[in-house]
């Protein structure tokens, strides 16, 4: 891990440790998807924004790259995995066409698949497919997004009639920002309080009419429009309200809960709040790829900045003709390379993420295996955490990415002001962060044991006792590597040096099991209060438990990076890849220096020589920016930011006037007369 | 500072104090701009938006709100300070006006104003305050934007034809992001180095007509757009470009340089550095006004998430029939408080800088003293580590405000996304934030005896050799107050209390002289190494020295916020303004912790105490967050947010709702059946 690097190395041997176990759908859309009209576009009203991407949305599926996830009966290729893959290559180009993707194939057409049964697939896959039914998933509500399972529309079931009543009670009862309902949708998988014979079952989705063939609303449903947004313009969102709406029994999506003509419920699940979350955990697929888009959009804005930092000067160096590349400022390397490692790491955890999903998914849809709930629980928080980490870093990366372009980042032309407006609500759908950090730090407390139940639910002190368990942390991916690295570090390990592998798993393995049984004592000490409110007793820790969950994901990262080193076989690329590491593990410790000082994991004199050893890593990574840009393999087609064309070519031009200038008698010399960092121009 | 907290507290009694030294303008402002003509437009394409702009531009001129900053004798009124805070109140609407406006008789006008002579007044400013002469002010160059003394721009004078050659000599010299330019500009400043009888005398500034009466560019005037932004859409922002255009001779603003008939150049300014930084020194009001102007719409997005998150609720406490306010949760209020007090704390730190701007240019452009220069020098880094300080924290905390609001903060009908993406510019324009700190930096290191110069000036061993300087911290307003305040603290303060301001002035003044001496003591160990390039001396500390700019501007902050406590006559207000004070002060030891671990003045134990401390000054101040935004007082018409209107009214009406179905036979209890953190929906 010391091993000083190759002058180069081949961007085509990182590709390949990039593209992975599905790396033939991603090089499939490299091919095929270089079609200029999926080129991103800007300047356009959000009208016609909207018809283009509905325009594409068709296109695309006659491409037949949409159906890798259904089932082959229906012309799908049971491919859940290969699935997530193609999205995130869809999201390297306009991200209004993958968000309108995500929700008619990801999820309108996977409720449909995993919460319907064979007649609802017989009669509907192939349109939805086809996009000849577009269609919505209409769960969140005004007033519930993050709470769910308190949605307050209901569906009363009638053995008179034999129909379901579909109806919103109030305002705040609304379906609310639902793609595809302002325009499109033709259909809605509608999920609502299950009533019949007087008893509430909890939630469940129905597959609803919402729009008749001329386009008008059904009868008893009303389309609000949610407007122009702060991107993804091309997305339809809307509201959707029922008015006593009639939905015939079969409409109901039943294949965890059925409801007999006489009324009679069935389920082969009895509790309602684990029936409830078995089917939405079906439904994690659409986070796995909110997170997975994310980290696409991240690497086009790194490759963005990277590049322009690579030929954009400012600022003569004393002596020299030419101005320093921005790239080459120590503070400007602070910014891009930590944030090209992290996405790196990322990546790795994400591809993980996607076959975990994928053999899970697959043996339970395809093979009709059992539900392994365990397992299941610990995808989704996994899926979470993952979602969690991809989008902040999408947020803060492609934010700081426009910065370091300056004033040429503020302009469309240059693609990051849609990078960051397209992808700014990715922290709040899907999940909103926050509330996912809270599932993780609940799945950590429970060790997945029953991660079922509830923010109150933590309140029960028969719940807190449970938290006298052995924290041991379950290890992820390559774990005899990782634990011969961490058996190898020194009980001792003031003098390890920072660059041991080993040694940054421990850090990460010790602050999160000490923060883990941090959380528990004080949670135990606030349950065993006298006459404390349930509510405070947890919220009294909500940042600590907050702060374990973060903590774990970042393990869960440096592990599967880790792993993924261990998979590459070209010796250049991995020596790269290890630096990268190296870098990611000890910016990753820097960041969170406080809490190793306070616990005694640094000395005050390790903590400066971790800032010297980061900042020497920079220096090494330096010319290996642009190769490590390179293996993301993003199509010159889909970046369309003309500064990359442009600023190159620019400053050549510019170098050759100045070289006759400085000739010439009128000519102040540039080496003469100095540079300033004293006053900066007002363009406005 | 350890007084509990009165329960209610009068807002207008915060609200005199923040009104401050130019209330009368706010208050005017509030009366007067109330036109809903004034408030956001979400929606529109750049070309309405342009439209609106303008025509609002003209009309905001005829209230005669514009001209404060200029000249009496030409219908202004000499008020500097003044001008800043009707743009800061005008920053409470919609940005681009802002902007165009800032434009238009701040960097246009006051180009105009301070650059030129008595000739160019009479003939110009009164149509500029009646924007019946639209202009720019064009010097950033597509290759030049933060070393603007580099311009490559040419302006050589020709005694033949008494006249200057106005010329572009490559695309990257082109003007650039240039407002006014696109659509509006008749008129521009541009900046070009001026050349005369054969030798360079450094960028100079001439008034140059762009456009004819009827709107086509004038001969050998190449205009270009920059097309559509990431915001402001309203503001025309466009490129120019010069073919050898003559400009007559006494366009040339000639305040600090003059050409004679026969091309003989004079000035009262012999270094020609010193000449151009004083120039720009005397438009130092434009950063000024960026730094206020991401205060006010910081304030805006703050008042919008903390009264949204006082009726949204979300998840069922135990026991309790409705949900929690989210408000309550403690990690929602770890987001919004820290940021409502650093909103706090710049407030009052900007009110100081502006009005030492005012008094300084008050003395120099109206009473004509001679400037002082180390005053100059230090006012221009005040500007520019405000100017960061404030736009930093309005990119951070508007995104959080706008995730704080879910789903809904994504929607342009709730204001948020316009805040975005219209302040998003003002980390890079007006000077970017990463070289303004190296400005600071620069003050600092020289203690303003010499700020200018340049990046390559701190090669110079002489340069370096001059830091053998006696760090002593200048101290900001309340001299006396402060000094007393840390004079209190014993020395060894590890049982202090950390609600003693001296405590807190203290360790903000220990961490800004041990890092500007560590910084020092670096620079000059690199100086003396054998064989290393000047250029590497700084960049090997660059980290190191503008984090020294960023303690410093954290003091001044925090002095500025005791200054303004001290002011506070109202002992409620004043209560409630030392509790932020300790938030802001403990809340920001807390995020650089790590930095006090290591340099030994925390223990663990008290950086424990620290995190401890400041949850418990959140718990105190949560019932006075309204107070708190509404001390802004920001007009309801201004804020055109939709969920602030009909959030409330969902709420009651769904808990009125469940009430029925509580008592309903079919209804589930809401109390019983638990709320839940395991699943989101997915409103895509």
């Amino acid at each position: 891990m010391t091993s000083t690097l190759p002058t180069t190395v081949d961007p085509g041997k990182l590709q390949e440790v990039l593209d992975g176990r599905w790396g033939h759908v991603r090089r499939d859309a490299r091919e095929h998807l270089g079609d200029p009209e999926f080129a991103p576009v800007y300047g356009e009203t959000m009208q016609e924004a909207r018809e283009r991407i509905s325009r594409l949305a068709k296109k695309l599926a006659a491409t037949g790259r949409v159906g890798l996830g259904f089932p082959k009966e229906y012309g799908g290729q049971d491919d859940s995995g290969g699935s997530v893959a193609s999205i995130e290559m869809l999201a390297f180009g306009d991200l209004s066409l993958m968000v309108k993707a995500g929700v008619q194939w990801g999820l309108f057409g996977g409720a449909v698949q995993l919460l319907g049964t064979e007649r609802h697939h017989r009669a509907h896959l192939a349109d939805i497919m086809s996009f000849d039914l577009p269609g919505c998933f209409a769960m969140t509500e005004t007033g519930h997004g993050s709470d769910v399972q308190q949605l307050r529309t209901t569906c009363t079931y009638d053995a008179e009639t034999g129909t379901f009543d579909l109806h919103t009670p109030h305002e705040a009862a609304r379906k609310d920002y639902i793609g595809n309902a302002a325009k499109d949708g033709r259909m809605a998988v509608v999920f609502a309080q299950l009533i019949t014979q007087g008893k509430n079952h909890g939630v469940h989705a129905w597959l609803v009419p919402i729009r008749n063939d001329d386009g008008t609303p059904c009868e008893g449903v009303t389309i609000g429009d949610d407007g122009p947004k702060a991107g993804l313009l091309g997305v339809d969102n809307g509201r959707l309200s029922f008015d006593h709406v009639r939905v015939p029994r079969d409409m109901l999506l039943d294949r965890y809960g059925q409801v007999a003509e006489d009324g009679t419920y069935t389920s082969s699940i009895e509790n309602e709040t684990r029936r409830f979350f078995t089917m939405l955990g079906t439904l994690v697929r659409g986070r796995v790829s909110v997170g997975g888009s994310a980290g696409s959009a991240t690497k086009m804005a790194l490759d963005i900045a990277v590049r322009y930092g690579n030929v954009r000067r400012q600022f003569a160096a004393p002596g020299k003709d030419r101005e320093i590349v921005i790239n080459d400022y120590l503070v400007h390397q602070r910014k891009l390379l930590p944030a090209l490692a992290t996405s790196y790491a990322l990546h790795f955890a994400q591809e993980e993420l996607v076959s975990t999903m994928h053999d899970v998914q697959y043996k339970t849809h395809v093979l009709g295996e059992e539900i392994d709930e365990a397992g299941q629980r610990e995808l989704e928080s996994r899926a979470a955490g993952l979602k969690v980490a991809n989008t902040w870093h999408a947020t803060r990366t492609i934010q700081m990415a426009r910065e370091a372009c300056g004033g040429a980042g503020y302009l469309a032309e240059n693609r990051l002001p849609a990078l960051k407006a397209d992808t700014d609500v990715f922290t709040t759908f899907e999940g909103d962060n926050t509330v996912l950090l809270q599932l993780v730090a609940k799945g950590l407390l429970t060790g997945y044991r029953d991660a079922f139940g509830s923010l109150d639910g933590w309140g029960k002190v028969g719940f807190v006792a449970d938290l006298v368990r052995e924290t041991v942390l379950e290890r992820t991916a390559a774990r005899g590597l990782i634990a011969r690295l961490v058996d190898a570090v020194p009980g001792r390990d003031d003098d390890v040096p920072m660059l041991d592998r080993g040694w940054q798993l421990k850090m990460f393995e010790f602050r999160e099991k000490h923060s883990l049984e941090g959380a528990i004592k004080r949670l135990r000490k606030n349950a065993a209060t006298e006459g404390m409110e349930p509510f405070d007793m947890f919220n009294d820790v909500q940042d600590h438990v907050l702060r374990t969950a973060q903590t774990h994901i970042d393990r869960v990262i440096l592990e599967a990076f880790v792993a993924g080193i261990e998979r590459t076989t070209d010796p250049d690329a991995q020596a790269l890849l290890e630096k990268l590491c190296d870098l990611y593990a000890l910016w990753t410790i820097e960041q969170d220096k406080a809490w190793f000082l306070e616990h005694g994991r640094l000395t005050p004199t390790r903590a400066k020589v971790l800032t010297a050893t980061v900042n020497t890593l920079l220096k090494e990574l330096r010319p290996h920016m642009t190769t490590l840009v390179d293996a993301f393999a993003i199509p010159a087609a889909w970046k369309a930011a003309k500064i990359l064309e442009e600023e190159d070519d620019r400053q050549e031009a510019m170098a050759a006037r100045d070289a006759e200038v400085r000739q010439g008698a009128e000519g102040r010399q540039a080496s003469k007369e100095s540079a300033t960092d004293l006053e900066v121009a007002p363009a406005q």
